[in-house]
């Protein structure tokens, strides 16, 4: 018998795998050896995932511009929730044969079970809430970014393969930077705003950040 | 002579790749035949994706210890910048396979260019920012989470395979829960607090969400 250190989130529980009929927990009266590819690693916290992440805009056109042609998204969901008056977009970087598989849904708001599940089993999504009515009334304010008093919220972060070449696309796209490449204390990192001034970090993972 | 209608983010470019010696982009002047599965798309943003998401914290101990034990993330990076007094502690869901080769390059603070382009080349990680000093000073109010005014930051949301074992592991660990599956409009979703306030939405993506 070989017991192997294998360190887990707890609470955890390590099964014999190696024989099937074995239902006893990896441990002094577990008798199977148990060579490492065939663990099964059994936690509370198996499969958990950062499906999205949600921010409130004042304007869905120039938010949608944005996220698209300006990040690389593409609308993946439209969930209007009329009897709250509002309107979630669910926005992600997908392939173009996964965008394909969205779109053979039909009409981004379709909410087919299998379309759903395919959405909130991905990682990395943006949520887009907009409260309808924002983007004309002349009294609102607009959504607070979280860099200013309250604090909270700083930023999201893409990473890109070529921060270069990405900041020259941001200048096409006439986006405002809030610190370029070489900026600021730390290089080689540029911060740009989104149309409702939420913080978007770039980084480019092989290009070595200075202080 | 067959060309094919692709949706791509602007501005793009289809190269042809199924006669390597042509140079031309898909058009009426390239007369190759392209089969899909090889067409090669540049676009600016290809590459582009969602690493990460900032969020201030007050306190990192429970912040580390919520992220990890409730979450399941795993701390992948630590950065202290002494200069301006803060520590960024990046944390994401992580194969066991995965974090022994974050482990592999030593301490959590290790800068490696190696270790830093797997984490920056990651998909959906948190960045819980601390700035030294908010977990002992009692004049500190606390961070902002967003969801009241000033509002905008909304939520982070975590997929889970299975969300009442879920909800039973946030009993576990005595969560405070906002909204469980069962309550208010939307039913099928639940939503709990980090240590911080922040809002954290829980999903099963097989779950049918019924309003």
């Amino acid at each position: 018998m070989q017991l192997l250190p294998v360190i887990l989130p707890e609470p955890s529980i390590l099964l014999c795998a190696f024989v099937s009929s074995c239902p006893l927990p990896v441990g002094p009266r577990c008798g199977c050896h148990i060579p490492p590819p065939l663990l099964l690693t059994m936690s509370a916290t198996s499969g958990f995932k950062l499906n999205h992440v949600m921010i409130r805009v004042r304007d869905p056109e120039p938010s949608l511009k944005f996220y698209q042609e300006v990040l690389g998204m593409r609308l993946l969901y439209k969930m209007d929730v009329e009897m709250a008056k509002f309107t979630n977009y669910f926005m992600g970087h997908v392939t173009d044969e996964e965008y394909e598989l969205y779109q053979s849904f039909g009409a981004a708001e379709n909410n087919s079970p299998e379309k759903l599940k395919l959405l909130f089993g991905r990682l990395a999504l943006v949520e887009l809430c907009h409260n309808w009515g924002t983007e004309s009334d002349e009294s609102f304010k607009g959504y607070h970014g979280g860099n200013s008093e309250p604090r909270g919220f700083g930023h999201l972060c893409l990473s890109v393969p070529d921060l270069t070449a990405a900041c020259k696309h941001f200048d096409d796209h006439k986006v405002k930077f809030t610190k370029r490449p070489d900026d600021g204390m730390i290089k080689g990192v540029a911060f740009i705003h989104d149309p409702d001034g939420y913080a978007i970090e770039i980084v480019q993972p092989d290009l070595p950040i200075s202080m």
